[in-house]
């Protein structure tokens, strides 16, 4: 199987795209398609600022730095007489690095791709793209029309003239996860490439041990590989805050000190999660502790929050390279569903009382905090834990702060408290500790009308193409059979 | 594929074993093999009762209890004037339950499986029997000569009366287990299923990718059975010790009560396993407690120390009943592997400093364990987690026991320590309650001389089927590949 893959030099500006299973993709055959929306550099980085610059206007500020300082783009940041002082959390040539995403084809994926590749790394996506057979599985789809993963990586070769090497297979499949990374060799390796969803991993036995067979095994190929191929190599996983649940005491970053009889240790925090899917990143939290430790590999584990948004500045700079938007009951998230259902007038639906709590964060902090991870690595042996979020907000707070941007653009929003298909505390203490990403540099976007308006504008931007019945919650943690769960075709 | 078993009836006393993948052996066919070792059930407890005997001369007591009450044969329960008055703990008719053992082939699992037939419970064994063949591919075998499942069976049958249904196959293949499941209709699924040792899933990546998937996707199929079809089920299932690791303070059953920040809650425990097959046991520990949480199951989770020891009554009953004794390099235990290597005048091999602590338990308490757990069994929606030993041992300590034992047996024991293949504090703290059992009735059988001699003569009894080969530590923790380890031939 090996010998149908490119062995892609990643620092090369190759126009052959390396795809596993035998494709090759030349950047003239995937260039045809998406020609009539081809923009030139410099208009489409004048879109891009245009968008950022909205931030400004709006007044959000963090810290007491302008909003085009906490998210420069690539003019910005050379430019910018605000620019910071130091370099801290700051690429340059000198830390380059070679970076594969796995899941790069995915929503954080795909954004954090581009943010890296824009940022000067060489980048390569490794994606068995089963994320979009899920959709016609279920016959769901993202608000937002996006491109094919071969024409995504060919308007990104236009636009920025930087190359995304791609392979397209299963890290499932060792053997094509060692042939991956002995071509690519990467610095660092971003793991993405899980089945996301704690409802699709709730749906039937089928799908609950797909999950964790995925997730776990997939995890476990990857340390394989890092240790046989490469084993200098940075690997940063995402896990997600679920993972800790919703305990009564603050929750800390990965390791909590206890002091017991008279004792002290400082130890794993206790892992309480609520779905096969939360389960899953649990199960590689703790393979990769033990990886690091008899292995000495290096690891991050980012415990990532709940990711709102879906622009980030390279994402946004053509349609081509719009990134997904679900709204769907399966892989929608609360704050982005909200918008949505705010876009086309359905009622919130705020699932029980509402007072379930949560670390969330915009998808520019999301690619911004892979940077800082990848450019200050883990070292050799270390298993760190970062939370990834920036801001907690209860599932009511949200749905008050969308009511009150509708209000804003003219909508009014209302809410619906519907049954919980989940099983989960809805009136509980929440107080998790991030500041671990901020000491590296992190400078939050933070939830804000600002934002609510760029996010309920997309909405409102695609509205014709919701499905009102995709809204609704689709799963319930309850009712989880033994037998395949099959989705009847939409309005019947 | 469901049409080929026999749907047995777990209270009636058929001789035909039901047995997957279209055999059926009836109990005449099985019976021929082992005729000639067979022997009136008078004389079988007779030979049972001095085996017992040798306890009592020897001077064992705990908690002032003679070993013939601590460790009570069919008849000594009835008769012994000694006898508890109170009855927690012991079973008798109303509490009679329908068990079924999954790994009921196993080390532990026939030992239990024979125990609780004999304690008057229906008893159903389910076993792929594909520990015989990791057996055959290592080119190891168990020092005792063990009969094949068929045979076993058919001798406790001749000589107890009582039948213990047999379902051979994978629990990973859920319409198996459905079938099994829904044809025994158990009160109590005791889970042995599980690849259960340390070195096997550190050889290669293939084992250990083995380990987890068999161990997690099993369990999570035992979850959805239980969900699906026998919801009032009571599921105890075997974890280890090994989940905690050494930390640096107290070790709790299961749950900690953490104080942190000004506010309290009682948390799982954190876990630190040192093996991709330890934590698969942490795997299903978390999978567990979100069942038992999210559906209302009620499971028990024994976190089982180090087991030791050949005989319980049931398996000393007739030499097609013995019990597997493993001492090789993959699969023997630390306090067997010892006995075997004293007994054959082999070094005694620890693996670094010694100073490696650990919980460990005789063979007759694990099946007294298991008894107890399921006469009290978990509540509806409850996770309870029981440490299941009786003392803690370092390895330094159990090779001093092993020297003693062997002088009186005129045995030199010496010992070398040989470079440790895994990766453990060899010096560490170690304190780990183990209160809970002891609470429902467990009465300790205590290692002794008494024991080893025991240990040791059997060990003596089966030296010439010793192969020094198998002796020595056959995997590294720190060389594991990402390539498949095939196991030299014997002597090459």
């Amino acid at each position: 199987m090996a010998q149908v893959f490119t062995t892609a030099s990643a620092c090369s500006a190759s126009n052959v795209l390396s795809v596993a299973g035998g494709q090759r993709l030349s950047a003239s055959e995937t260039h045809k398609s998406g020609a009539h929306l081809r923009a030139s550099s410099s208009e489409i980085w004048r879109k891009c600022s245009l968008f950022v610059a909205s931030g400004v206007t709006s007044g959000v500020k963090t810290s007491g730095r302008s909003a085009a300082t906490r998210f420069p783009t690539a003019t910005a940041v050379k430019d910018s007489p605000t620019r910071p002082t130091s370099l801290v959390g700051e690429s340059n040539v000198s830390e380059k690095k070679k970076v594969m995403i796995l899941g790069g084809d995915g929503y954080c994926g795909w954004a954090t791709a581009l943010h890296l590749s824009k940022k000067g790394h060489d980048v390569a996506i490794v994606d068995s793209l089963v994320r979009r057979l899920f959709d016609e599985q279920l016959g769901t789809q993202t608000l937002t029309p996006i491109a094919s993963l071969q024409k995504r990586v060919k308007r990104w070769k236009d636009l920025s003239g930087e190359t995304l090497d791609v392979y397209i297979g299963d890290i499932c499949n060792y053997e094509f996860l060692e042939h991956a990374v002995k071509s690519f060799e990467p610095d660092a390796i971003v793991h993405f490439g899980e089945q996301r969803s704690a409802p699709y991993s709730m749906m039937d036995r089928d799908r609950a041990v797909f999950t964790q067979h995925n997730n776990v095994i997939g995890t476990l190929n990857v340390l394989f590989a890092i240790k046989e191929l490469v084993p200098e190599c940075h690997l940063v996983k995402l896990g997600t805050m679920g993972e800790y649940g919703t305990p009564n005491i603050d929750i800390e970053e990965g390791f909590i000190t206890i002091t017991h009889n008279g004792r002290t240790d400082t130890l794993p925090y206790p892992k309480q999660a609520s779905s096969f899917y939360h389960l899953s990143k649990v199960h590689d939290s703790h393979n990769l502790a033990f990886a690091c430790k008899a292995w000495g590999l290096a690891a991050t584990d980012l415990n990532q929050g709940v990711v709102y948004g879906v622009h980030t500045p390279e994402t946004f700079m053509d349609e081509v390279l719009i990134n997904r938007l679900d709204y769907d009951g399966v892989f929608g998230t609360a704050l982005n569903r909200f918008c949505v259902q705010a876009a086309v007038g359905h009622p919130l639906t705020v699932y029980g009382k509402g007072g379930q709590t949560r670390g969330y964060l915009d998808i520019r902090d999301t690619v911004r905090c892979l940077e800082l991870a990848i450019i200050n690595p883990a070292k050799a042996g270390e298993f760190r834990v970062f939370n990834q979020f920036t801001e907690q907000f209860s599932v009511n707070d949200l749905a008050s702060l969308v009511t009150k941007a509708g209000r804003k653009l003219g909508i009014e929003v209302q809410t619906a408290h519907v049954e919980n298909p989940r099983v989960e505390a809805e009136e509980h203490y929440y107080n998790a500790k991030h500041s671990k990403l901020v000491e590296l540099g992190l400078e939050p976007h933070l939830l804000s009308d600002a934002l609510l308006d760029s996010l309920l504008n997309v909405a409102v931007n695609y509205a014709e193409r919701v499905d009102y019945e995709q809204i609704l919650p689709a799963v319930s943690w309850k009712k989880i059979g033994s037998k395949p769960k099959t989705v009847k075709p939409s309005g019947l």
